[in-house]
């Protein structure tokens, strides 16, 4: 059953190993921002209107101006080959074939040219984390454009690596044969830990990289991990395309307010000026409609495609977006909304 | 004990089926709003009169012009057999004795025919979903005008069917013997899934259905399942004689509001105009006296009445209608308050 | 360790009948009042000063006019013979050890008579409830006065029987040697059912009744049972002296707001025309001081003492009281309180 | 891991004898203000910055003027030798090694000159309590000076002492090879109870013990256990250099408000006039994060330090406080703040 997420993610923890199932499961510290997320689209109650005619409900929309058939994105997440020998690869095609675009990750474990080979057709955007080695950085954004990436998704909470005491307690390791293979052999001798490994990122941005990622490609820059309706705004100034309302799921800065609860404050000082997508603890397709009632305009869905891509590979991943799909379709038939655009905020109450 | 509705519930468990049981007692997805319900009427406090002439309380009432002892309904349920071979006509006997209206379920296990015929002089009400087969539904509609129920509730929350968890992991399935008797041979073919039934049910109503069912039999329409004033509104501009402030028990939508939350909304936006009844999670004496202080006029009561079924057929359903009358009087003695109309809204506190 | 009261109701439940101890113990229904008066003293947060001059604090009061060491009252409750052979006589006998006056039950197992002449000297009221038969409310009256009682506590909050389910379940009967002590033989005969004894109880009063006892003797009446502003200037408007916001410990109307949050409002209401009192829950020091500084001007402490009595007789409950009060001078010097009068509501918070 | 608390209290639980382990982690009574105070904190919620540049953090600051590299303080705590045979003298050196200042005990278990002496260099703080015998009090405060001690933090929230249920119910006593260094043999004869030996200590104090104190030795005056704006006031008027809103880590009222639920009342009736300092459940950076942001200009750390020095010695005090410091910074650059004068209150929300 698609829908039953509790059930997916106990039997991929049956199939992983310890310390992988950890890695993807864990958040920061004592995990409650992790909890928080899941409990700030819970406690959001829905004031659904009957007697609507929803005989066809509509999920379809544009992202970026991309038509796409529903407001999802799968989230981009490190390392797919830990929860399945494919990895990205069967994300990908499990992804494209529910028609919904991968974010690939700067720390994938299957480079993004090979990424973008296995789904040549698929809508896919690219996630960036700006290595302290500009060269590096600016690399992989021409790789990302020349692979057909159509959006760069600017990671941006990530100044120091949070505490994953899960890890810690695990001595979590990334394993021998799995490399970052966007990276070659550049950053991939002998480093086996998250940890170092994320301190290549530069934790001296400002706004200014918008401008200068913008100017090496003609790719919309999306910046992910905006908790604040200033920050949403200082990054449009500076040229972002969108913003996604981010604690990176729990994993990096514990005790960071919910998306949920941070969204409404976002949607509003961007007030129109671009689209605002959200990620964290978005598990249901009440879930996400409910986001899109406060304003978002796509939710991103993460460890629920890490579960399915491990008990299930390509397929697993499909029937899991699939399900959501059809959560979401079948919300909206109960809460008398026939199309996105009729997800008003009025059918929320906290 | 009546008024022990834990240790009913624990015993009609022992005796059913676990599908069945499950069936019964489960709401949609993870049951955030079936646990809602129970916990908003809890949460509510009372703020009790003293020194008030209580040596003689009365609980009559009318609904729609009619004289009732008590100010409740037996809420539609499907397929009463599953809990009692008797099914609907002992339902039938027990609220008849106890002089509860029953709202016989378009989905009964008996006819409605043959449940009028077995109480023929108490009160019944008859619950309607509407086909999208309207023949069918205008057929149900004459018949029940001509087995004397006395309003037609038309249920408006399953534009879809709730993804109820329990029936899915149990594999629930309507037994080979047991057809929906109102329908005859019409859907009943091979039919045993509560899922594919419901999906005769018309997602295209609009509020003109409420006309369209009046000018069939001079029958006061009552609609099931609002939850926001201003569908209230449009109800009763489209010509309801009632509305009943329900989110199915729970059943369907999962995260819609609680009813008892839901009920001042709808309260102040009908202003007068209707009778509001209301129902979900109505478990004892004080959550009606609750309700009819915020304004509703009458409670359903669903699941226990099935407990009741379960355990004693129709001697059960009517102790605990009674048992529940007894509860009401008792709360009505200790808030200090002699008639319902004594019941005002400064009774209850958050 | 007199102020470790969970410890002391472990060990009384040990050494009580369960039938008893669930008499002493219980409250109505769901049991969510008794839980609520609980938890609403201790959700209250405290805001103390610091660097006042604590060096001594006094303790010391008046109520109604009589000078008493410490602002409390041992809460009328029926049958203390349940709990220990000596019943009222060694609770009074505790009690004026302590310097507390004892409110002496109108079903108590021992007769005012005895009672009275256990402690001659020691403060006393008399609590009453107004039987059906007036000659006998009326001769209890006489009774109390001529016993040396000095008020009378009017409980005006069983209009019906609460449903106990720990009694229900426990199928709670009055052994056969204990009978009500004040009625002689008029209603012992052979009822040992706490419900109907109950029911000779008028659930027909109103204010009026209060007038009625003050013409029969010159006593004070204090009304307990108040949990709203409205029906205490009701109560003072018809001749009461004071009033006792209770909720009869949890054990009559389950879902009646906590004696702790309607306290200020009564407090308000009242607007020192007369002195409040307060009960349900209080189990600390603390508790007593903030119920002071809310405005209550003493707290009657019930279940406590019935716990000492049954562990330590008549030493028990003077160690009970005296290491109640001992903590309400520690909680004032920790509140930089020097004297009841510096006991203002700025010192509690929500 | 010296991040990860929870394990470091179990190891130190293992370690110590059982009254000892309850010394030191209970809390007065019920222990509700001891989990209000972690509750607090946890509540809070971050509103981190992004794009922000955090290649480097400063957690350097100045207390009182004096120049310091974190805003900890080490607080004061009785009797350290109960954890380790070294005692303060191991504790001097593990705060000394983080530069983090010690405020030494009245009560400590090694003298005011033996600690200076095992760190002469490092910056340190002395605790007073003033004892009913002045004389005393004002010979500890000239030691202190003389001791190179460079603020008396007044400790005003012990006027009796608080009633630790485990020590009761432990019959903990002092072991008689330890005794109040400070006190030589002036207090020391047979006394083993805490209890008895605060009994010294003067509950008659006002805000004029302050200049009193003043006037002694030119030493800053920090007051420790405000929980109010007033009183806050009322010590800077008498002369106070700072306050430490502290409720003694849960240890005396029970009931009291946690403090950081106090702190922006007291920092906003401080209106910026004199620095204000926090102690109690301060466990994470975060946690101190958020004390700064809310106007803390440092945060006092206590039983984290107990529990390195039992499991680690001096080195074990410094790896504790090292790793505060490392978790502040890092949860400085998780919010994009490069400095300390970064930390607004906007960062924070409810």
């Amino acid at each position: 059953v698609a829908s039953d997420l509790i059930e997916l993610e106990r039997r991929a923890q049956e199939l992983l190993d310890p310390g992988v199932y950890g890695f993807f499961a864990g958040g920061a510290d004592e995990e409650v921002t992790l909890a928080a997320n899941l409990a700030a689209w819970t406690r959001l109650r829905l004031r659904p209107h009957v007697l609507r005619d929803v005989s066809s409900v509509a999920t379809a929309t544009t992202l970026l101006g991309q038509p796409l058939p529903t407001p999802f994105l799968v989230a981009p997440m490190a390392y797919h080959r830990l929860a399945h020998p494919d990895g990205e690869v069967a994300t990908a095609a499990g992804a494209a074939r529910a028609g919904v675009p991968l974010v690939a990750s700067t720390q994938a474990s299957v480079s993004l040219e090979d990424t973008a080979a296995a789904e040549p057709e698929a809508p896919r955007w690219f996630q960036l984390y700006v290595h302290r080695d500009r060269g590096y950085a600016a690399e992989l954004v021409h790789r990302a454009a020349a692979g057909g990436y159509r959006a760069l998704v600017l990671t941006v909470d990530l100044a120091a690596y949070g505490n994953r005491l899960r890890d810690v307690r695990n001595e979590f390791k990334l394993p021998s044969w799995l490399r970052i293979a966007n990276a070659a052999d550049r950053f991939n001798d002998d480093d086996d830990d998250p940890v170092s490994i994320a301190s290549q990122f530069d934790p001296g941005l400002s706004p200014d990289v918008i401008g200068w990622l913008r100017e090496l490609e003609d790719l919309p820059v999306v910046v992910k991990g905006v908790l604040r309706g200033d920050d949403a705004v200082a990054c449009l100034d500076a040229g972002a395309s969108a913003v996604i309302v981010s604690n990176h799921g729990g994993r990096q800065l514990d005790g960071a307010v919910a998306t949920a609860d941070a969204l409404p404050e976002v949607v509003a000082a961007v007030g129109g000026r671009a689209e605002v997508y959200v990620d964290g603890g978005v598990r249901r397709g009440t879930d996400v409609l409910k986001a899109l009632a406060l304003g978002a305009r796509a939710a991103l869905v993460g460890r629920p495609v890490i579960w399915a891509l491990a008990t299930g590979g390509a397929e697993g991943v499909q029937a899991v977006l699939d399900g959501l799909r059809a959560e979401l379709e079948r919300a909206m038939m109960l809460c008398g909304t026939a199309s996105l655009d009729a997800l008003t905020p009025d059918l929320v109450v906290r």
